[in-house]
């Protein structure tokens, strides 16, 4: 079995944005990257970048880059990006049904396979093309699907409620939109998403700009 | 005018969850939180909490920890959360729908005051209680509401085209969850929200249990 070198949560957060660009370079027709390009573009110290990048395997050339095609393919396989995951989403609200839609996700290997709701208005329709049944069919539907990670989008009140069963039906990975921390046993994985750290990021941008401002 | 720690963007993007714990402690009526407890609840080392945490100034006390109240009015501070941000969204789809409904923003002072869209089936419309209108009367509508902060939820094709419109009717900040890196002059502030940030950490924690379980 392949071994991965360990890296910290902010260079995994980095790694997406390391590859759309170097995806966007290859689809310019180069086939080396330099490590301050990449920096330039996303506005990151080049030593960061080149640190980060470290934990692909690949080390860039001097006064050469990066090869693209090799570091495409080491990101993903360091993502597991390569691998076909299939996913449910449980919550067809507006949150749900636009993750239902979010193009990137095929693009690394995401598929939302079905979906899940207890609204019967919305039970035996489709939404962005992905099925919705009712939550009642999770099991069954977990084992014609073998998708083993769910995207949790209902309302906070039912967060909990629902993480047990998908559980108990065999899910192994939960993307946590929801504003609850979720208590899961120690070998289910578990994302919580929280928009308001970019929030954070925005405000402390804007406080600053209005700080240099105002001198 | 007050002075503020420089701050890197992993602590000012782990500041919301510290808020979180530590308002949790407030309602559980305690008075002082060590910075061990905070760092358990996140699963964060407790040292990088307290390094954190210092940028806000506040200072925790050995065997006692951080004074609640005082620590949740400087994260506050620190993020100008204390101060009212009106806010306009543009794109009413499913993804600028679940944004006017999101219930954390009003807590950290972010208030979504009008949407905008070019569909006239919305116009005119309420949803999550925020008024939708056409995207022609986004000048008139800035004056009068005073926002100045812009959230751009379009389809990605039209990211940019709308981002010019935003910066020509005075708006100086954008949070674009679109996937196009948008062009904007040097004092518009701008942050990306990438969703397959999220994904990245969660690949690469469940690849690993993967690896432990195969072992």
């Amino acid at each position: 079995m392949r071994e991965f070198k360990p890296a910290s949560l902010p260079t995994i957060k980095r790694l997406p944005s390391y590859l759309h660009v170097i995806e966007n370079a290859r689809e310019e027709g180069k086939t080396y990257i330099s490590g301050t390009v990449i920096a330039d573009e996303l506005e990151l110290e080049p030593i960061q970048v080149r640190k980060d990048l470290a934990v692909t395997g690949i080390i860039g050339k001097p006064r050469i880059g990066f090869p693209v095609d090799e570091l495409i393919d080491a990101i993903n396989t360091f993502l597991d990006w390569n691998t076909r995951h299939a996913a449910i989403i449980v919550g067809a609200g507006h949150l749900g049904s636009a993750l239902m839609g979010y193009a990137e996700f095929p693009r690394h290997g995401l598929y939302i396979v079905a979906a899940f709701d207890a609204d019967p208005a919305k039970i035996g329709g489709t939404i962005n093309g992905v099925p919705i049944y009712s939550i009642q069919e999770l099991t069954p539907k977990l084992n014609d699907t073998g998708a083993r990670l769910a995207v949790l989008a209902v309302p906070s009140p039912f967060a909990q409620e629902v993480a047990d069963h998908l559980v108990e039906s065999g899910i192994t990975a939960i993307w946590n939109f929801t504003n609850v921390k979720i208590k899961v046993p120690a070998d289910v994985v578990v994302q919580k998403e929280d928009l308001s750290s970019g929030y954070a990021v925005l405000s402390v941008k804007l406080r600053t700009m209005e700080t240099a401002a105002a001198r």
